[in-house]
């Protein structure tokens, strides 16, 4: 099966957002053995999304077009289906009563009546019934060419489509090769250091590949086969995987391509640990993010997030000393924010991050510098270390290592030391 | 003029990165003026490449090729482009003298003789010298038809060409219209009732333009005009946008395109205000958006994040009567919760959320009900509402409505009352 992504927004043409939904679909895609050959984007422009649709379903088995089918007037992939099939529009009561269902349960008291232009479907065409949002996706056969799939653009909503109806159709048709990929998700290393570590093991190798993909503080490894079937398809990457797991070690956090976070909150569940945190430079962004994983509240009991240092001093009793000596980055307050979260929140580990997060110098530490500590009965670390880069790295860099240390901790794995600071 | 990103690139149609540059490029031809009605992406195939620039030259002045520029045997770029203008390639030995000179300065000893690839230009071609990478730019002009040019798909290396060498051709060039755009965010407000408020102003109108842009509890809506100046531009937009405020009112968070919580924080700062935070449905997610705002410790103390009811009652002094009557997730949870952060932190303003993110029922209150609360001294507001969707669309929420509430409260405007909760 071949597919083509068709893109529909002036706000891509624009600059404005990057095309994450063509990733993610293409991604989904290829995971089920579907080849996409291109992507179109076009703007909120009748002709054009016409031409494009028309392009698209000349060249591919099955189109997936998403963005557009918004209730505002310049949502009109609908329309442009509509064009594309020759079929006059048909307004289904159903969508109708579901559209005011949803409106009603949104808390809203009057729904504009120009919404129920999502309840209009080309005749001949199917829908798929939205659950989160209002815009129902369509889907239209063209006579002896490709079927259309229209899904919206907003992300969660395009998900919930091709989760829900899209993958599992083609899947069902397919009965083609399979795609598997498995995920080893590493923190705390680089990814050319990663890779001299296995490249070997994939020279001249077509079948299964392997690719790495870094973000701030994280690399992604992913070795991918393909295959007649599911089972052979893992039967390739099975042997391969255990080898790459084994020369990577401690820096893998997890080969189920779970978050740093959803691998804290595991261990520490199954530990029966607690944890709390005491958050300076991150404002917040450990705690939200351990909060974020399903059931957390087994595992973490929360957060002081003491921006200012007369906080650090009233709620968890770092020192004066401390604050007027060494200052607020420094190793000596990291330890006293972990030991003071431990004792004000009664948790088995105290987990603390401070640092100059940038673009100003804090109190003479240049940007960047970073102090993590973790505190418990049977640990007491601490490791400053520098980013490069602008704030938002740097604090993402700091809740990556501070994570990471937590997750090296509960599996028995040596604790990285500090660099030499600036 | 009108342009048409073209990306070259199978890790793209995999779905392993997104399309990023594309994102980029528009954005910047977009700033001068420079119409972007296509962006197409194919895979590292000579024919499919071929096609492609044919397609995007057919239609447009100037197409700008990114990818498929570097050593390799995957890089096929330039083979493509020789094959559409019809002429064959010429090694240019002051390209090759400098790929040799790069190699050494890299520090590698040997270059592999396929790296000379580089060096081969079609003949008629201009090439733009690299900078930061090896890969020479290309430059063709299609006889009779677009003018096509051929960047690195290495984001740095594209942004090299682009900005010195593409962009400065394109606007001595053109001298033609220039495109502004004005951007208001606003939140607490969905997007039709949005649009219903300002549609009639546009219908009809090509210049200037209206968009909506939703994410969740926020609305983006960008007024933009074309005009032979920014000046122009800018006159033709300030009375729409002037009279879209006065219709939008106190909906609109900013003008200025900043983030809710930088709205928030220069208010707080302006005022003189300091605010401190008690979470437990968003786990520090509001502090960590706060804090994401350089220069935030001006106006932000802290926050308590007390994810289970022991941390409530021990580090905020919620009673035991609200935790086992109406319990965590109620009105006086979130009035107790703001009150104890005001009191922990000694912070102005105290902001409060509490809520069952799901997707389980939290102590029998269903996923989606939040409770938000504001106290000072001139301001004790709870706000009980429900969200439907997933756990991050719910916590998303939560922080916008909490964040949203001091932005109103700070502006002196109207409080919003709470829904009727099920």
């Amino acid at each position: 099966v071949r597919a083509e992504v068709l893109a529909v927004g002036t706000e891509l043409l624009l600059g404005q957002i990057a095309n994450t939904n063509a990733r993610w679909m293409s991604e989904a895609l290829a995971a089920i053995g579907v080849d996409v050959l291109h992507h179109q984007v076009v703007g909120d422009n009748l002709e054009r999304i016409v031409d494009a649709m028309r392009v698209s379903s000349g060249r591919a088995d099955v189109v997936i077009v998403t963005g557009g089918l918004g209730p505002t007037q310049d949502d009109i992939t609908r329309d442009a289906l509509g064009v594309l099939v020759d079929a006059p529009m048909v307004r289904h009561p159903e969508l109708e009563a579901l559209l005011r269902e949803k409106f009603r349960s949104f808390g809203r008291r009057v729904m504009p009546e120009s919404n129920l232009r999502q309840a209009d479907v080309p005749e001949g065409a199917r829908y798929i019934t939205p659950s989160r949002g209002t815009a129902p996706g369509l889907v239209a056969e063209i006579p002896g060419g490709a079927r259309i799939y229209a899904v919206p653009g907003v992300p969660e909503e395009m998900v919930e489509m091709m989760e829900g109806t899209i993958l599992p159709e083609l899947v069902s048709e397919a009965g083609e090769a399979v795609v598997r990929s498995r995920v080893l998700r590493c923190a705390g290393i680089g990814e050319s250091a990663l890779a001299e570590r296995v490249d070997d093991l994939f020279s001249g190798s077509a079948n299964p590949t392997i690719a790495f993909l870094a973000s701030s503080g994280e690399v992604k490894v992913r070795i991918t086969a393909k295959a007649a079937t599911a089972e052979a398809a893992e039967q390739l990457i099975d042997p391969i995987a255990e080898e790459v797991r084994g020369r990577l070690g401690d820096d893998v956090f997890t080969t189920e391509d779970e978050t740093l976070e959803g691998a804290v909150v595991r261990l520490l569940t199954d530990a029966g640990t607690t944890l709390s945190c005491a958050e300076s430079i991150t404002g917040g962004g450990v705690g939200a993010r351990i909060t974020s994983v399903a059931g957390a509240s087994e595992a973490f009991v929360g957060s002081a997030v003491v921006y200012r240092n007369d906080a650090k001093a009233a709620v968890l009793g770092v020192s004066r000393k401390t604050l007027e000596g060494p200052g607020s980055v420094s190793e000596e307050c990291a330890r006293e924010m972990a030991a003071g979260a431990r004792r004000v929140f009664g948790s088995d580990l105290g987990l603390s991050l401070t640092g100059a997060a940038g673009p100003e110098s804090h109190g003479g530490v240049p940007p960047g510098v970073i102090w993590i500590a973790l505190e418990g009965d049977d640990v007491a670390h601490a490791r400053g270390f520098q980013v490069p880069g602008e704030r938002d790295r740097v604090r993402r860099w700091a809740e990556q290592a501070a994570l990471d240390l937590v997750r090296r901790h509960l599996e028995g794995r040596p604790l990285p030391a500090s660099d030499r600071l600036i």
